[in-house]
């Protein structure tokens, strides 16, 4: 790439209101695009979530699960067109605020076995890089090779395109300041844990394994290990509260800001 | 395929209006939607044009004529941005209409040179079509390994496709009746002309070039001739004037409707 590539997840949880289906969160899309607008960071790559969006007709449909009876083409449909709609509301907040953003539909040129990415073709995606725009993917519904259709999550894509283009950091912006040792949102006496490193997670991990099945960390566990295989290549895993005002643009410029760091190395910055 | 695959073209002319920028023609999109809903025919791809939507951004910023300097970025994400918008409206139309269709963004896996597609891998096509579901593409902004980028239209698209995935017939719904030997829209004495062959196309060509410089066709004799290789393989391309209501799904059943049907055979249906 020649320049130290980042890529960028918002989080479902930002930039829709997941209480409410099918509501986007337009002040945060606005305020986000303004926030990559003023970093100004490239070469950049966005990949979004789909919160409240692409959720409910997903479950609806059962997607995730693959193709079962000819009645789940039309929720493929309606699941797809559902992550469009948000796709294009965070696509004219970047125009908008003059960021040279261009979607890139993955479900146009993925494909997945059992639900893992088995097939992706990134020419278009660096020559995109290469002409000074930025590339957005999302969480998407994808062809499976085994299931016929199933979900690919916006996490799994930002550790594939990670590792396949070699990018220098991930930059994961979610609704809460980093990974804790319980959920924030529910147990006061939940703790962030500002720096990490994978044989920590592992042992984390079996903790959490050995006294309860649910996913103590309010589900940002299972993020987190979708991101091992680009950190052990040694990119860096930044987790940072993107609903809060100037974090992104902050950690966007190098800048430190509350939350938690995933890398192998032991020297931490 | 198994089953006889139609490729069908939305003229930019008859989902936009063409005189009044980014206006779509929201009540042919309804109607249209719903004739193809009525008519129930698989294996369908359709793609359509850009009308009014592609056509004044990608002028604006001479996106065909390729890469030339940085802020022409802004304008490749404006000019996808807007096909965007007016492929999302002809998609929730047709789910809509309960039509399992979707959306196979061209920018996001085909790379053309020079203008002309240069790879253009049809796995996801085949898959949603086995899926019972129509894929949609239209006229996109693409990267060209020559210019940078281009304009890909919707024509060179549906002669590729048909031919990469042996079509049985390509149905080009226009806002006239067909081609024409003068431009009907200036002309009273032009005339429709039923049917054609590639010789007799060729000789039509012919004559008009000798004439004059622009086409006097009104720009029909460009597309028809962007279909030439399709037909050459013995592939029917019926052009049909899908402004008049009930036309297309007409035609999409097999019936007979004013219109110009080119073909290489000399048996004549």
């Amino acid at each position: 790439m020649g320049q130290e590539l980042t890529i960028l997840k918002l989080g479902g949880s930002v930039i829709t209101i997941k209480a409410q289906p099918y509501t986007a969160n337009s002040e945060a899309i606005k305020r986000l695009a303004g926030e990559i607008h003023r970093a100004n960071i490239k070469p950049l790559i966005i990949v979004h979530g789909g919160g409240s969006y692409g959720h409910p007709t997903a479950a609806k449909y059962r997607i995730k699960e693959g193709y079962k009876e000819p009645s789940q083409a039309m929720g493929f449909s309606e699941t797809h067109q559902a992550m469009v709609a948000l796709n294009k509301m965070v696509l004219d907040a970047l125009i908008r605020e003059e960021v040279p953003a261009v979607t890139v539909q993955p479900s146009a040129f993925i494909l997945t076995d059992k639900g893992r990415i088995r097939s992706m073709e990134t020419d278009v995606i660096l020559t995109l890089l290469e002409l000074g725009i930025t590339p957005v993917l999302y969480g998407d519904v994808v062809l499976d090779s085994t299931l016929g259709f199933t979900i690919l999550s916006g996490d799994q894509l930002v550790s594939s395109l990670a590792i396949k283009l070699g990018a220098d950091r991930i930059i994961m912006g979610i609704d809460v300041d980093g990974l804790y040792t319980a959920d924030p949102k529910v147990d006061p006496s939940a703790r962030l844990i500002p720096h990490l490193t994978p044989q920590e997670l592992r042992s984390l991990q079996q903790k959490i394994e050995e006294v309860q099945v649910t996913d103590v960390t309010g589900g940002m566990l299972g993020k987190i290990l979708e991101l091992m295989p680009a950190v052990m290549q040694g990119i860096k895993a930044i987790i940072v509260n993107a609903s809060k005002p100037n974090n992104l643009y902050r950690v966007l410029k190098g800048r430190k800001v509350p939350g938690t760091i995933i890398e192998a190395s032991e020297n931490v910055a």
